[in-house]
């Protein structure tokens, strides 16, 4: 891999240093320092999920790609791909029982590879070979008191995974909720939530943060117990100071204006991360920035505004989190975590100090000048220059395809059989 | 009126009674006293607003019926009309300026007509004449603090204003926002508005209430101050315990699950109340229950379920907000005050214990058969009953019809010249 | 299940006389003669989708009960037992190649059983092993000719085995579509969906029917080839008079109109039939009626109406086609069948002639009226009567329950390991 | 306003000159050439609405901006001044009656400020003073014969009056509708529509188009008779080849995909034109490209896939349609006049023979990056220059603040009083 980047990377060279000037010499008009752009963007790290190196599918059916990971230890092997290519992936996200195993031998590929281990993922919305219990009817929220134990102690023992290998955060979505009107009392559903929650909160470390995931539905289709943001509030109030706020670009009703929820949790001090995708309809967990670009950078826009005026507790995780059923999975999260990069280094390009002139005059048609400016900027060079100058790849994808990696695994990595689906 | 009553009612009493008959006999069956649902439902009001009673319209135009009201000693006419002959709404909510008259005149009116002083409504969503300042930018969020002030001393005249009739409540529904991505910083216009609001509570009287509404969007299009039932939980915690949670069914995006709004501000204490109407699509203010009756009977699913259990602090006010602009405003108040006494009839017959046992069991089709079998049944009996033995008409269109009131008022009610609108 | 009937009967033939005299005697106040209604709800039949008695799910997870039917056979006894307690489903849809077997074999069942064969539903959204191409990228509008020939001629295979077993009428779902911007060029895709459909309309007899089925989105995200009834349309008029289109109730954006929908294709010949289902989100494939019954109510409003003009060429087929992921999927199908019936029979009490008066003066409240007043009647001692007549069940569910059906194929069919899913 | 012109362009000149060449010799490396891009923006033009130019508003109040324009005389200045600065909007489009004038001085004022007229547009969706039918309840589609003639008449003579002055097609918009289920019946009343457009189409002149609007909801807002791209297809195909679909970005279902629709009107040779705008919740007539200027661009990608490939019939009409709530409208359509320009330029740099190529080969991430990059390239330069080369401003906000054309034209123009509005 590294003599592919090099041979890319020598190509564009010449070229990308050409655009950076003369991009640095149209900010430096702006009073813009694209040096310290660059900087900031090359210290930007979004975490990778585990789950999104294999091929995704719907409930109508997946269809597998070559070279696909067998393991933990497979996906950890295409992760380290998109983090040598891109720079920008330092991490890689847990999800148990999926990724389960020998917690030294976890920690061994993390060295091996270069990656740490961003937070962990715990999963009670299947039933695993074995179970006691099923999930059919909820997990954390059952009716049923050994059900949402079952469930509490998989959450705990994804805490003690996670300490075993130095992460640092907790990641809850339950599925739970109800098909029908009446099949499920809401508040008594809610007051069950909670308490097996209260259950894993005791159980996290005192370093350790607790992040809850609001979702509109799927796999729920009338109700779902944690279906907006407004009671994922509640549940980090409840909880306690470690409880926050994990938002998901996709989770969403429609029309729903995202970056206002970013905002209102931070000034309220309880946004957790993002799991960053895009959509055009529900969860339809696309490729982030690829259908709707302009939202993406008015997220970062309050991102930026919140660092710039250090708001207190301000701290979000940033992961990855999306369903690759067409593109080579390290393609897209590659092309993903640049969108992530591009979005910031956008919203760093803001005049704050003219916007703030605009928003107290009430400059409408200036103000949104001010973000169309700094998002209608081509900020390619500055985040080629910051991959170039860590000895990541210029061109990611051309690097990649040029490197043969995907055709070198599909020999180890056997064709995946029978591809599943026909949930209808 | 009365006479009116009196005749329409004689030539129906007699089907009804049979009616009546034979759905206790069949409601007993299922071990149900219709006696006692009568009951119920005759002790149930809604509140009119006093703006409802004038033919609403559109950006684009309004198109005025005959015999409008003139100003709010016709409106209280024509609301009382409605509760003579639906028995249904004892009460008038007032809108302040629209509305502003001399107390001592209000009360007598008010003794006069029967009728009792609901929720008062201030107005900071548009500009009156003489206004010293604008609210084209917002008004209690406000980048302007005199603008700001403004409003707070609105809300303030407001209260001293309900205070003088006997209300007991003020709800408060802003426009602020913004038309686009910068216009506004969202964090800073939620703090202002949250610092006026504390002012306006802090002259609420100590057994008053204050119900803060929350709305999507409309009439502004990119950001609502107060756009979810999120924000308004924010709201009504800040401010403190006499602060509620407001929700107007109409205010929510596409798809959203309202019934479990309700239940989650029920579960916390901070339901304030309802703004009934119905739509299809937006905010379209349509008759109640006139598009999904199946969603409102659900609303009051959550409401008997709450009343059943004593929920703590369970106390919300009940008031239609509709648009008429096709129709008779007077016979589409009627209509929905009694589609809403319909919901509750309904939700009353809702066998709870056998519905807790389903729930507990995740026997989700007989728990949605537990709802469906309330919600199928024809409960017009009872409606009409109580009706009738209030001395309201069994039929409140009908006999409206041939009361020949609207022609009679139109006799001393000009036709509305400058059908207005245009505003594209 | 003759037994189980007779004695469930029984204990409810005498409450069902008393109900159904009583609303005998109402309507006939309105000029309605119930027995009139109940002949046309008795004649009255929806089709089972074969796949529908199994249990669905999600990509997350799927979830399996006790007792799935193994094969179609399997399936058809499941089905069977469905029309022998509700009277309403004479007729299955066959799906292949899910349900692929020895026509011979499949005549004998339906003799055996009761059961017609309705259309036959092709599949080209999935690889079968041994496959030559994959849909992968699509099927009957894939870039590569290949594809498409494959696509071709499984469906009139479809025709075929369809033929062999007495059905008359194709229905064509494809998910081909795009996940992302600029990955197909939408009018070249048209095209050869087009072409493709061609060969396939070219093939069917001339006493056949082929329907097309359009759906917004879902297995692709960014676009669907067939994704709304504007294109389905023109795929019918560019097909021929033997093609037509079906309407899925859960395949449109939100707040659209669905009813108006029906209208427009009846009114222009081209309505084909319904894939009946509810749902509050997406393509949610709740059971019919269990959301929004007043929205389903309203397609049969449209439906009687064009049946009572005699509206040309009016003849859709009617279908059930839902996910039954949390109930038992024979008491859900017996429940969603009732409950088209139920619509249907409400939409036979709405008194036409009053509702044209209506609407030819503008009197939107009355039409209103008219409609809520239909559908607020209670229609269950009709159904339940006509139920009674035929030999089925009074209360299909509680029979069923009795009957012990499912305990004794649970006997016989395996549990079904491999609870699937985790296509996330 | 030339001095204006020349004093801010003489500041910007040099810097626009770096840029440009920045930008050609990055073009010029993927084999483009920045002179022929800029020369097809150049001869890009937009109509501007005349009600633009004045202050919008929404059913709660309208709150007027400064130097309002009184009548058509004063748009048109209003308008001229929108082209002088961008050289990008040639051409206005009236609405009758609003513009009503002697058309004689119309075209004076056409010539005098170099102003050509777009397509006319007609207004049944309000009565004017004197008005012998209303409209409450429609127009074209009207119960009532008179009250359709009456509408039919009106579109004629909109038609004439464009053939005084040069207009060359007539765009129809109805808001005819319901509010309610039942209050019309769906089929009689597009028959009436339909019926009532083949007499304006029979007035047309041989050399002119019919444009028809499609609007899913607002006025009406329970149905609306040209609800979607389907009815509005039926319309153009039953009227004849004069007759073409036009589409208004803001008037389509929540996640409709619209540059689907587009690709669809065009290949079936019934694209007539487009009103431009921006939206999130609903018609909320945003300023274009504010919200998703990727939308913006999808749709401007097809038209130059269309353009490219010479698709049959293909010569849609372009026009702004937005209401201006808070920002000067001048300002306003300015920006909105270079985000289409930015849409179009961007659209033009797409490699089209490279999309094709990953089209074919299916290799949805290059097809998708291949978009991506022609968007993100910041085409201001191009733009700039068009304008600097053509004589209008480098930078028209600026300029436009610095002329003080605004204050000048206020002390002609006296303030409106009575805001309005209050039509809730």
């Amino acid at each position: 891999m590294i003599d592919a980047i090099a041979a890319d990377n020598e190509k564009r060279a010449a070229a990308l240093r050409t655009d950076y000037e003369a991009l640095g010499e149209n900010l430096s008009r702006w009073g813009i320092d694209i040096d310290a752009v660059k900087a900031k963007v090359a210290n930007y790290g979004v975490a990778v999920p585990s789950w999104g190196v294999g091929t995704g599918g719907t409930r109508f059916a997946r269809f597998p790609g070559l070279g696909e990971p067998r393991d933990i230890f497979d996906k950890m092997e295409d992760c380290a791909v998109i983090h040598r290519l891109t720079g920008a992936t330092p991490s890689v996200s847990l999800h148990i029982p999926w990724d389960k195993a020998d917690p030294a031998s976890l920690k061994a590929k993390a060295e091996e590879t270069g990656l740490a281990f961003d937070a962990m993922n715990s999963n009670t919305f299947q039933d695993q070979p074995g179970q006691a219990q099923s999930y059919k009817f909820g997990s954390l929220s059952h009716t049923d008191a050994a059900t949402r134990q079952q469930a509490v102690e998989h959450n705990i023992e994804c805490i003690e995974i996670g300490g075993a290998i130095g992460s640092k955060a907790l990641t809850v979505w339950v599925g739970d909720g109800s098909n029908f009107p009446g099949q499920t009392n809401f508040t008594r559903q809610f007051e069950r939530y909670l308490d097996a929650m209260r259950k894993v909160y005791a159980a996290l470390p005192d370093d350790w943060r607790i992040f809850t995931e609001h979702k509109m539905y799927e796999p729920a289709f009338y109700s779902t117990v944690v279906q907006d943001w407004g009671t994922n509030y509640l549940i980090a109030t409840e909880l306690g100071p470690k409880a926050f706020c994990l938002v998901d670009l996709g989770h969403h009703a429609p029309n729903v204006n995202i970056e206002m929820i970013v905002a209102r949790l931070i000034q309220f001090g309880k946004l957790g991360g993002f799991h960053f995708n895009d959509s055009k309809y529900g969860d339809d967990d696309l490729d982030t920035g690829s259908i709707d670009p302009y939202r993406l950078f008015l997220v970062f826009n309050e991102l930026v505004d919140a660092e710039t005026r250090k708001a207190p507790g301000f701290e979000p995780a940033h992961m990855l989190d999306q369903s690759h059923n067409v593109t080579d999975p390290i393609e897209s999260l590659m092309v993903s975590a640049m969108e992530v990069q591009r979005a910031y280094a956008q919203a760093l390009l803001v005049d704050r100090r003219a916007l703030e002139g605009y928003q107290a005059e009430n400059d409408a048609l200036m103000a949104s000048t001010a973000l169309k400016q700094a998002f209608r900027t081509d900020v390619e060079p500055v985040l080629a220059m910051a991959r170039l100058e860590k000895g990541a790849a210029v061109n990611p994808v051309a690097t990649f395809r040029s490197s043969g990696y995907r055709a070198k695994v599909s020999e180890d990595r056997p064709v995946v059989s029978g591809a599943g689906g026909g949930i209808v």
